[in-house]
């Protein structure tokens, strides 16, 4: 039996795109077994595309493959590869900075670029719009079905070469965080920051201490308020906001029920700062 | 071969949660057939979870596992459970009133609380929001693949004991029929009542006879007219409103090719009743 | 091994309406490879329903079998089907229109009306609205798994007696290209039309060659530009319109990097009408 094959990308699901790809992928191997990753990356969004993989890969099984597709330089000399993460997974995609999260947090072990002259679907060679149906589709399953090895993609390149995004880290200075809105815990509007658990945990702090959380946008204060910081939503009351390690181990803001991303109109990327001091307890 | 896997949550399919239960059940067991039931429950809305698994579970084939994760109460005492219906199929959920429909309407031959100590994703210990992954994608998982029987799910409950919405019921007074807008067809913005077409008939109606249709919200009127009994929707004109029995034979309400929740703003719940009377024929 | 199953439908995800379906068709054999086209089909649009088949069907292996469910005329006496296409594929539809662009683009070889008799699901006598559960995917579930034989699906009828809607062809008339809007690349707002690449390139042009674009809704001028043909999105700056041929080779209008429909106000259809023809060079 071959891998399974996991397909992200910002397609959507409203037209047939995604269902060529599948059908693509059944016909280089009818027995496949694909999955999706989400269709709803916001448009050209790479970024979140990052993120999305470093949200799941580490949930799936060594020698599954991924197939990324976020690409608003489709047509352009951007290369199309596939790396082999350091946990044995695959991940085709566009060389685009869509490898960004699982480079540093995850490990690549070796990269490969699509040799395009055998790993793209026969007779599409008049498309230049749909590389996901034409050449990610078609080589992700021709991997995981083993029809080609990982050394049959094409010419191998150097890691260090692959495109990245910038990335800001999170750091403590004078006993306050400094981090950044990295992503949306989308339908339930949570922040998602890049605090560690492991870096928070350096201010000494313990569950139900009280924290001074300020957002900014660029220089601009967004948010500023006191909140506690609980295991999970329970631990504040309904429409209350709260601190807490999110389901990936980093540092997470909350309203109980509620969307704190709709609430103050919070958005992510490196303009959108955080900053948390512990704030001294007050008598309830 | 196992069990097949349906899972229904308020997730959303936008960002990578539901993707990271499905490699979780597929680390369990990489041959794994899983599906979805919708994960687009309204965030928190248990009723709806509860009805959700009530209209689809009668269509799927004995001994299928369905987990279903809407939870606004992850990282409270409330329990994780798993049960058996009355046709040997299970359901793992947390226990909230997510059974509500399934136990009144299907029957739950056995239940047992989920032993976290056992049953739980390995060093997922520090998560305390994401139980969907954690606890019910892993244990429906084991399940469904046969890696645990019922049994070591963890300790028997009684059934009696697991948690149940209100649940009102339709009945008739004086030839006027009493029930609730339980629930919409969604896409198509038709109201699904809880009047049985058993009960329904009980006024010795016929396709075609004409009724007098009332909606309120608590005691306020807000909607009344007169509509026909018919087969489908086809058996009114466009833009017309209809009653007809819908596909889980209960009664519906209807516009042909309209929405009729959205053109007289109805909303569902034990706040929306319906009041349905024969009408006198009017010479057309 | 059966064939595999595509389900197309207007329903949405977000009740348990498809989920039903599928369990239908597992409850029929519980192998089955099921997977989805779209569900997001607008309401009632048989013609993105059968548009979407055209755009699919040749991607997918032969043998496989697709339901379509866009029924706005369940309950009628509209016909249900199976047709075999030119290249060994089956379709279940309600003879409504949804095969037009399959029997012109790709050919019908036979067509059999569904002996609802047999092929419908047992005790599913009373329900009349739910056709996609009770008759589509059970029909197309018996024939995926080879329950039975095309011809136990019900009588052949004459191919050309199928259901078909009016599809307008594009034509060239004094060097002006005339043809229709037909559809949108939904997530990005790109206008496909219905000129063909071969039909385009008899007006002997070349990539980088300029074009005046007109759109029109039934006689009024919707809008009127300039634009470069190029190979892809990235042939043109950001923001600006241009020219290419889509992954069907059919023309397509995009802005790079912008929806052309929502920023323009463009729909499809009959009435959705383009003018193309060649621009004299302005020096740049």
């Amino acid at each position: 039996m071959g891998r399974n094959l996991v397909i992200q990308t910002d397609f959507g699901i409203s037209d047939g795109a995604v269902s060529a790809m599948y059908g693509v992928a059944l016909s280089v191997d009818s027995t496949l077994r694909i999955f999706d990753l989400t269709h709803d990356i916001p448009q050209y969004n790479i970024w979140e595309a990052s993120y999305r993989l470093y949200q799941t890969l580490p949930y799936w099984p060594e020698e599954t493959v991924f197939i990324s597709v976020v690409d608003p330089g489709v047509g352009t000399s951007r290369r199309s590869v596939v790396v082999k993460t350091a946990h044995n997974q695959y991940v085709v995609t566009p060389d685009n900075g869509t490898l960004t999260h699982i480079k540093k947090d995850i490990g690549i072990k070796e990269a490969r670029i699509i040799d395009e002259t055998v790993n793209r679907l026969p007779q599409s060679g008049e498309s230049y719009t749909f590389h996901g149906r034409d050449i990610y589709a078609y080589t992700g399953a021709r991997l995981a079905s083993n029809t080609i090895s990982f050394d049959q993609v094409g010419p191998a390149i150097d890691v260090k070469d692959t495109v990245e995004l910038t990335k800001p880290e999170a750091y403590i200075e004078e006993d306050v965080i400094y981090g950044n809105i990295d992503i949306l815990d989308v339908r339930f509007g949570n922040l998602w920051t890049n605090i560690s658990r492991e870096l928070f945990q350096k201010t000494r702090i313990a569950h139900g201490d009280a924290f001074e959380v300020t957002i900014l946008n660029n220089r601009q204060q967004v948010y500023k308020n006191r909140m506690t910081y609980g295991h999970s939503f329970a631990d504040s009351r309904l429409g209350e906001p709260l601190l807490y390690v999110n389901s990936l181990d980093n540092l997470g803001v909350a309203i109980n029920q509620g969307s704190f991303a709709k609430t103050y109109h919070i958005e992510t990327g490196a303009n959108w700062r955080i900053m948390i001091r512990k704030a001294p307890k007050i008598n309830e």
